[in-house]
Formats: structure tokens, sequence, C-alpha cells
């Protein structure tokens, strides 16, 4: 037996037992004849006290950092009381010990502040993983998984596992394809998502499926998305949108309550698509703080529901707002007080060119009532008056206007606000809010191929009420120019997204049962039926024999835990995370493979393509 | 709202009550003006009335078999009561339907006892998974997951996600290889399992790791294997064989209780490898029945333990037994009553190629207490009689005898012991005998290669009593013919496997912890420094910074499933199994891939190769 209890168990409750304890040094301290060494396990630490007896060993086997040691001891009282740990009252007079393994001078110290950079962490990510920072946040991942797990089973969903070697269905990202051996010339493919699967095993009557499920795309990869990642894949069966909104608001609630322990009660809102592109600039608003824009000027397709704001700019000779498809602005409380520098920081900074703006005109709404402006040569203090108002400003405040085409500004606006939020403090990562997006459009125009692609994805249905609009119209775009003016602009998709601090934590859709609807939405997308036979023939066979409505919704886990765990990088989240190119740099993956593999394979590399 | 019960749980005490229901549609009778239809879901069956006030419109939408149907209606007592299911006593009395999607006439019947070949039910899984018999599978399967999640979570286990892009080290089994895009040239492979992660998990401090995760093998299929399988992975640190043992009877008898609802009370007997092939030539023995073997003849070195039977042979001229180096039997109860003809179909039986055996030898033991034996020429009424009682025989029984090599003739015994035990019906399927098998040989000989293999993997720790065996000798085998005189024969392994009803349930290890211990391990294997780098460098640097002691075990969990569920086809509890080619025939993968695909991944299709 290596231990009777763990580092991190024993307090005054056990005075006097014998005990035996297993872990790695964690630190050594000698005074005088006296060693103090602190024991860690995943539990804890115990302080450890060796005594003038074991001096011999000791020197014989001297100790270090990280080594391996089980020692068997008496548990004693502390003098000097540590209150921070739980352990932290007692102390192991030790009687024997063993070195159960040694340990070379790690590369960086195992502490919570190391001094090890990222690559060498990821080159030693078995060390890194010891760290408290790290193993918190696996036990937090953990605990989420736990309680999604239980909540879902309460709920009567059942885990049923999807197969991982399927079949390429190119559309969206790029798949991870895997040769087949014993069928020379053909690839399966790794899963983007079990979609197909789960809309199968509703039509098989399962009802309430969930997994928490390994899915792999093949993209170039930004900071924070990996190859690999984890999904919490939900579906059900014989439910409308609104049973599957309040089935994952509980879900949330319950994960929240388990893992924080803060109850989430407040109402989780819900935007339309619209509404948060107009309110916000952003179909994943972070409502933490409000700096809602002001839609000063835009064109009418974009928000059909919303009426022009008549007159702000009519007889005044500024080209940059009169020429503008879109004039938005928001207001910065209390940045009256921004000097020269700042502005012209401020203005460097959307000129950026991942922000793309050709400049920055601020309004300063000064505490004596008068208004400072980088174009009160153009506008009086009326009119600024009027446009600091739809900003909703008051004295001290700072308004910022973008001007431009319509999709790069609103961008813009919605980065620079989130910005300013930011920078006042506004995006609290201890504060959590909610809410739903609604109602997305079910297309998005590709140009460079001037056809429809699927916003959500092919599978997802469009709104009940244009069904027919869809059904009755061809997707065929003549006019590339008047995209905006085809039927398919305007239609919208029965898709949803749960959105947490200005992260989509999750999206789904009610999705298409009817083969008929199935088929034209995959003709919208460009497939002829040569096309949908070959890589979906098996779905639309599916929906013949009596196919139930159906929806689901999947949650990113990995971005799920690092929202929870307070951070925004999903790597700290992910036990053996890779690189931005797609390495595991501590085993060396991908590598070169052995010219037999690929000759069972039938494979030749064709260096120096595409 | 699409129903506001599922059809398996109104009774008697919902009479009266309005109800919405939706479900597919299992049968339909009429009966002069009234219309009878079952409706189904996941969770049962319920009768409907349609009476005569909707014969109009069923006349103008008719119903069929898996129509989706949506009911409005009463719940009413039937007078015709159907006591075996639990909506048995009531019915709908329907006020008004909706046909949600109809459905063409299914392939084969969704019955119990359906009319579908395997072949088209392996094209229509979706179909067959409407199936009751198939559902109950899956749901047993959950359960499994479900009460293995539980113990473990209550054990302190922590589930951690291990990657599934990792690097190729083909050793023992062919991996699957992934090309990657990013990495041109290089590939991952899929994990066999998660072995070196789980290991450095145990380094990084993790203590109880666990994960029920899909791992890969590209071998080719037995009628039993797939590509893609499912393992309960876990591993513990600081921990002896013990510890391991008793944490996982722990498991499995919390499974029994929770899946079976059956205790499993019994003591989990413990066999050495030795002791197991001694007895039922077979390291994974049915112990649901005795008819253990009667070792009269085998080589010394085979069973170093086990005294030579003396004289059984000696004097008579029978060259079967005297050249054989094996002579080894069973007694049948019962069996004297055999024919002639039953007697010669079993030496059909053990002449087949997969049994390989020469012939058959019997002896009846007669009521009479005489003799009659195919080799009573050779030896008399008193030698037949030392071997039957060798065999543990009485009146009544048959002696049956198998002779040759050591190794074939003691696989032919097995296979011919669980064969009469089958047609005995000793081997019922709903009875559970459990088994460790502890001790097993470290080291398996490669003949090809002149050289060893790990029998179970390169990371099991050898017996600390047999590591100054293993370090002090040169693994190199300078006669082949006497490999058995090789130190490293019989050197055993901390090695155990679980037994079910004859099957291999879960299989693990205590690891090697120590980097010396690990590379001459790898070197035993044939592999030099450069080759242990490039594959294992990560491992064998892990070693150096403080590696506790730590062990392990897996168990298939697609067997563990077959098992429970009293089958022993593992494709019947898996929702979306492959065929025996590794193909999913339902959505036709593997498949052939875009040119534009393997251009991006600089790989050349290289047909008719090797």
């Amino acid at each position: 037996m290596y231990r009777s209890h763990t580092c991190g168990e024993l307090t005054l409750a056990n005075i006097q037992q014998e005990v035996t304890l297993s872990g790695w040094v964690q630190t050594i301290r000698k005074f005088g004849s006296i060693t103090f060494v602190d024991l860690r396990d995943r539990y804890g630490l115990t302080q450890l006290l060796f005594g003038e007896a074991l001096n011999e060993q000791l020197d014989q086997t001297p100790l270090g950092r990280e080594f391996v040691l089980q020692v068997k001891g008496k548990v004693a009282e502390r003098s000097n009381k540590n209150k921070q740990i739980p352990t932290g009252e007692i102390e192991i007079l030790v009687e024997s010990f063993t070195v159960l393994n040694k340990s070379a001078v790690p590369p960086f110290t195992i502490q919570d502040d190391t001094d090890g950079g990222e690559d060498l962490r990821m080159k030693y990510r078995y060390l890194d993983l010891r760290r408290n920072a790290v193993k918190k946040n696996l036990q937090l991942r953990y605990q989420v998984s736990r309680s999604v797990r239980n909540y879902l089973h309460d709920q009567g969903f059942m885990d049923i596992e999807t197969p991982f070697l399927i079949k390429s269905t190119p559309e969206g990202a790029r798949d991870f394809i895997v040769p087949s051996r014993m069928n020379e010339g053909e690839f399966y493919a790794l899963p983007q998502s079990p979609q197909t699967f789960k809309q199968l095993l509703m039509i098989s009557g399962y009802d309430r499926y969930y997994q928490i499920v390994k899915c792999f795309r093949d993209e170039d990869l930004r900071a924070d998305r990996q190859p690999e990642f984890t999904q919490i894949d939900c579906e059900m069966a014989f439910v409308e949108q609104e049973d599957v909104l309040q089935m994952f608001e509980g879900l949330i609630r319950k994960v929240f309550e388990d893992v924080l322990a803060k109850q989430y009660t407040e109402e989780i809102i819900r935007l339309s698509w619209e509404e948060a592109m107009w309110r916000y600039g952003n179909d994943k608003p972070d409502i933490r703080f409000g700096m809602e824009l002001a839609n000063l000027k835009f064109p009418a397709h974009t928000f059909p529901t919303k009426p022009a704001v008549e007159g702000i700019f009519e007889g005044v000779d500024f080209k940059v707002f009169n020429e503008a498809e879109t004039v938005v602005a928001i207001a910065v409380p209390g940045g009256a007080e921004y000097t020269r520098k700042e502005l012209d920081e401020l203005t460097a900074w959307v000129k950026r060119p991942q922000i793309g703006m050709m400049g920055l005109v601020y309004i300063k709404c000064q505490s004596d009532g008068t208004y400072k402006s980088s174009v009160d040569k153009f506008y009086d203090s009326d009119r600024l008056s009027i446009i600091a108002g739809k900003a909703g400003a008051v004295a001290g405040d700072l308004v910022l206007i973008l001007a431009g085409k319509e999709e790069r500004t609103r961008k813009a606006i919605s980065e620079l606000r989130l910005e300013m939020g930011k920078r006042l403090g506004l995006r609290r990562a201890d504060q959590y809010k909610l809410l739903w997006v609604l109602d997305f459009p079910l297309f998005e125009y590709a140009p460079e191929e001037n056809r429809w692609v699927a916003k959500h994805h092919p599978f997802t249905s469009p709104k009940p009420s244009d069904i027919e609009r869809m059904i009755g119209n061809d997707p065929k775009i003549s006019d590339p120019e008047k995209y905006l003016e085809h039927p398919y602009a305007n239609i919208k998709a029965n898709a949803y997204d749960m959105v947490l601090n200005g992260n989509e934590i999750g999206g789904g859709s009610i999705r298409i049962f009817q083969k008929e609807l199935q088929e034209k939405m995959f003709a919208a997308l460009g497939m002829d039926e040569k096309e949908q036979q070959e890589k979906f023939g098996f779905l639309l066979g599916a929906f013949q024999y009596g196919a139930p409505p159906h929806g689901g919704l999947a949650f990113g886990f990995d971005r799920l835990c690092a929202l929870l765990g307070g951070s925004e990088s999903i790597r700290d989240f992910i036990a053996f995370p890779k690189n931005n190119s797609g390495r595991d740099v501590m085993i060396d993956a991908p590598s070169g493979v052995d010219q037999k593999q690929l000759d069972e394979l039938a494979l030749k590399l064709a260096p120096g393509k595409p």
C-alpha cells in the first residue's frame, strides 16, 4: 500500500495517527538539523518534518524538487500554523521514507507563477499539467461534463455513440480524411459534428440524444482554435424551438449552480439576429455593458423593420457621412475627458487593418453643455446635440462615430464598442450575461461563387412562414448586384445561438424533416441530384420512412469551460492541446510515416502540391 | 407543443384526461367503422381509437405503418385489456389527428421478429434501430456507461480527454493515419488506446483518470471486430496490483447491480496464467462449467511448476501418444451414451482446419464398470481406468483425448471443451462467471523475426522478482531452437485480465515507471536508441521528472455490453457498426474523395500497391 491518506486530507482530527503518504516534493527547507518538505499530490500539500535521526539517510539519498516520495510517520500539531490550506495546522513527523523515483531539475518551476514560456510549457505539457492553475482548469472541465451529463440524464436524454470513421461531404469546413487499407483508394472522414447521425437517431425514435464528443476540422488555426475540439451534442424529437430553448436554459442554469456555485436567476433575454446587429453590430453581443449603437444612417434592405433616421445629415456638405452607406455611433461614458493624444490613439486603432476604417469622428459632450467635435466645422451645436442625443450621450460622455460600407462599418463599431468596454473595465471575467440570438438568416450570399450558402448548415429549417417563399422560388441569382432583392435574401431560419459574454457557446436549429424541402435546400446550395444522392442519399432515404419533427443544439465544450473558468483561451482547458500549426509539440505529431505504411494504403507523397 | 405525454406513460390514473401524443404507427386494425392504431415511441405503445366521425379524414389521408402521427383525444378505459404492457388498460379516444410525416413501406417489418436479413438491416440501420430488440441493447449500453461513470466518480476518478490526432508508433496493430494539410508529408495517427497519455497524466499527478473513449485499429476484421471500438480506460497512481484488482472488482459488481439488477456476490477467483492454461488450455477460460483438462503428457518447460505425469503410457507401443509432445483429456459427463456416428462427427470436428488435430481418442466409461475405447487394442482395462481417473471420469462419462504439439493441442482441447460445454447446455447466457487471470508472461517469442514481442504492451512492468533477470541479461536469442531456455522466456508480467464467461472483458497492468527499465524493455523488443527517441522520447523524458508508480486497466466496452446483454456479438450493441470489410453500408463509407482534397494534402493514389 503506497499511502493511507492523500496529501490534502489530514487535519487536527488525525493527531497522533500513524500515516503513510506519497507525493511529489514541492519545497525543501532546512533549519539547523531539521528538514521541512512540502509534499504535494492532486489533493493538496502536507508538511513533512524530517528530524535529526534521518539526516544520515538524507545525506545518502538527498531529496530534490519533484522527487516522488513515500513517507511513514505520525500526525502532529504544527507550531507555525498556515490557515490558508486545509492541512495547514498539522505536519507529519517522518519516521521513515523511500524515494520512489528521482527527478531531474524541471525546465520550469511547478508553481502558479511559473517561469516557463508557452513553448517550453507545451513541450513539457506533462509538467505544466502539475501546476495548480492548469489542474483547476481540468477539474472544472470535469465538473462541467459531470453536471451536463446529470442534467441530461434527468431529462431523459440517452448518450449514444456515433461513428468517427464516416464519409467526406465537403461543405463548409475541410474534412480530415483517413485512407482505408481494406478499401483501396477510398477514404473515411473524421466528423466535423455528428449532425446527420443524430438526425438519423431521431428518425429511429431515440427522441432525446446527447453525446460529449470529439469533432474535427482541418482549418487554418486562429489563435484560439483547435483541429480537434469537443462538443456537447444534443438532439430532440417532437419539439419546437421553444422546447429546445427551455431545455438548454435549464442546462446552463444547472451548470452555473453545480460548477460556479452560483444561481443564474436572471431571465435569459432573446434578441432576433436583426435586433442584435442593430443594437450591437454583432450576432454574439457582449451585454455585460450597454453602449448600444446609434444607427444614424444605414441601407434600408439591411434592417427592413427599422425606420430610416430622417434629416440628421441633410443640408450639410460633409462628404464622409453623406457618401457613406452607414454611419453609426456609440457613447463612451465619461469619455469627454479624453485628451487629443488619446483620441489620436483611438483613431489609429480603428485604422488598423483588422478594423479597416478610414477615420474616427468624435463629439465631446462637455460638462458645461457645449460640444467639441472633430466635425464642428460642418455641424453646428444643435446638430451635434441631436447626434449625441441619438447615441444616448449625456454631459461628460464621448460620442465615437464610424462611417463607411455597412458590413465593415458595423463590424468596426462592434469591435470599438468591445474595446471601449474593456478599457472601461465593463467586461468583468467574474460577471456572466447570457442571451439567445434567434431568427438568423437561412442563407448567406457567397459572392465568389454567386450562390447561396447555409448560414448555419444545410439541415436547418426555414421559419414555417418562409417555407413557401423558398419552395416557390428558383435559388438562381440572375443579377449578382441585386442579390439582396432575391426572395431568398430575407428567409429566416429556425436557428438559435446561446451567447455568453460576447462568445457563442452553443448553437442549433429546428431541422428540416421533409424530403422535398431538404432537396430544395440542397439544390439552393448548388448541389445537383447526383451530388445530393452521393453525399446525403442515406438522409434523404431516411426522410421517406417517417421522420419526426426534430431539432437540437451543440455547445462548444472547450469554450464553455474556458468562459466558466474566467478565461478566453480554450487551450488552457484542454489536457493536451495542439499549437497554431496543428502540432502536438510534446509527442511531435504529426510526423513522417514508414514507406511500408503508405504502400499498404496505396498512397504516394506528391510534394510541392498544390 | 407536439405532445403532452409519451406513448409509454398513460394508465387508468389518467382516465378522462385530454392528452396529445406523437409517435409512429405500429399497427392499424379496422373493425367495422372503428379504426384501432397502436402508436409507438421510445417509451412504449398506446392504443388509439378512431371513431366513425374521423372516417372521412381517414379516407382523405389514409394512415400506413411508420407514419408519424400526432393525435389529440381523451384517455378511456379499455374493454379488451392487455396486461402485458403498462398502457394496456387504456386507449385514447381520438378527437383530431395530424399526419406529421408519411412513410413509404419499410423494406422490412419493424418488429422483434423482423423479416429483414443482416445486409438489408445494415443498409437501413436507421429503421433497424427502431426495433425493440436493438433499442434495448442501446439502452443497456447507456446504462452501463452511466453506472461506470457514477462508480468511478464516487471513487475520485476524473474524466480527462486525451487527443485523437496523435503520432504513429507502429508496434502491435496497424494505425489508421491521417494526412496533415498544414504539415505537408506528415501524418497523425488515430489512437489504438490512450495508453501513453494516461501514463503522462499519472506523471502529471492526476492520480485517478478515466475515459470512455473511441479507439482505432486498422486490422483485418474478424466477424466480431470493429475498426473503431470503445474502451473504458482507467489509470491510477500510487497503486499495486491488488489495489487495481479491488477497484475494478468493485466496478463490475456495481455494473451488475445497476444494469442487471443482480448482485454478484461470489468471490471473483484468481488464476495465474499458468494455472489457467493448465486447467482450461486457455487464458480466458469459461468457468461456468467444469470439464477441466487432464494433462497426461506435456513438455516440462511449459509448466515448470507442475510435476510430470509418470508412467501412464510407458511400455505400450501406441506411437500417437508416445511421439506426441502433449496428450490431454477431458471427461464429458454422461457421454458414454455417444453413438459411433456421434463419435465420428466429433472426430471430424477436431480434424477441421480451424482445430487442426489428426484424430480423437475416446474412452467410454460404461455403467457396468468396463471401458470401451478407440485405443483398447493398445491399453488394457487397468490403463484405461487410470487415464479415465486422471480425467475425473465416472461411470457413464466419455473421455476425449487429443495428442500432438503442445500449443496446437492445448488450443484444440480448449475449443473441444467449450464445444462440449455448449452442446451440454452448460454455457447459459443468463449465468455470469467472472475471474481474474494473473501473472501473464511478459514476452512472447516471434519466430519470424527471432525476437521478443510484448505479450501485453511495451509499458507493462515485469514482476519485481523478475526485474533483475531482465536487466541482467541480453535479450538476444542466439539459438532460436532453444528460445524457451532464454532467461526472458519465463519473465512474468504484472499484468491481469478480467474474464467473463470465456471472454476477456478487461485487461491491464502495473506499468514500468523507471526510465532505465523502460529503455531495457524497448531494447528487448528490438528498438535501438534512435527509434526509442523518435517514437517514445516524450515518455522517456517524462520518466525523468518524478514518475510515480502507476497501473491501470481498460475494459472493452462494446464486448462488456454485449455479454451483459446476453449476446456474443458486439455489433448488436453499436448504434452504427461497420461490416466485415470496414464499410458503413448505410452512409457508403469509405468512399472516393475529390482530387482537390488529395492535392491539398500533397497525396497521390498509387493503385495496385503493394
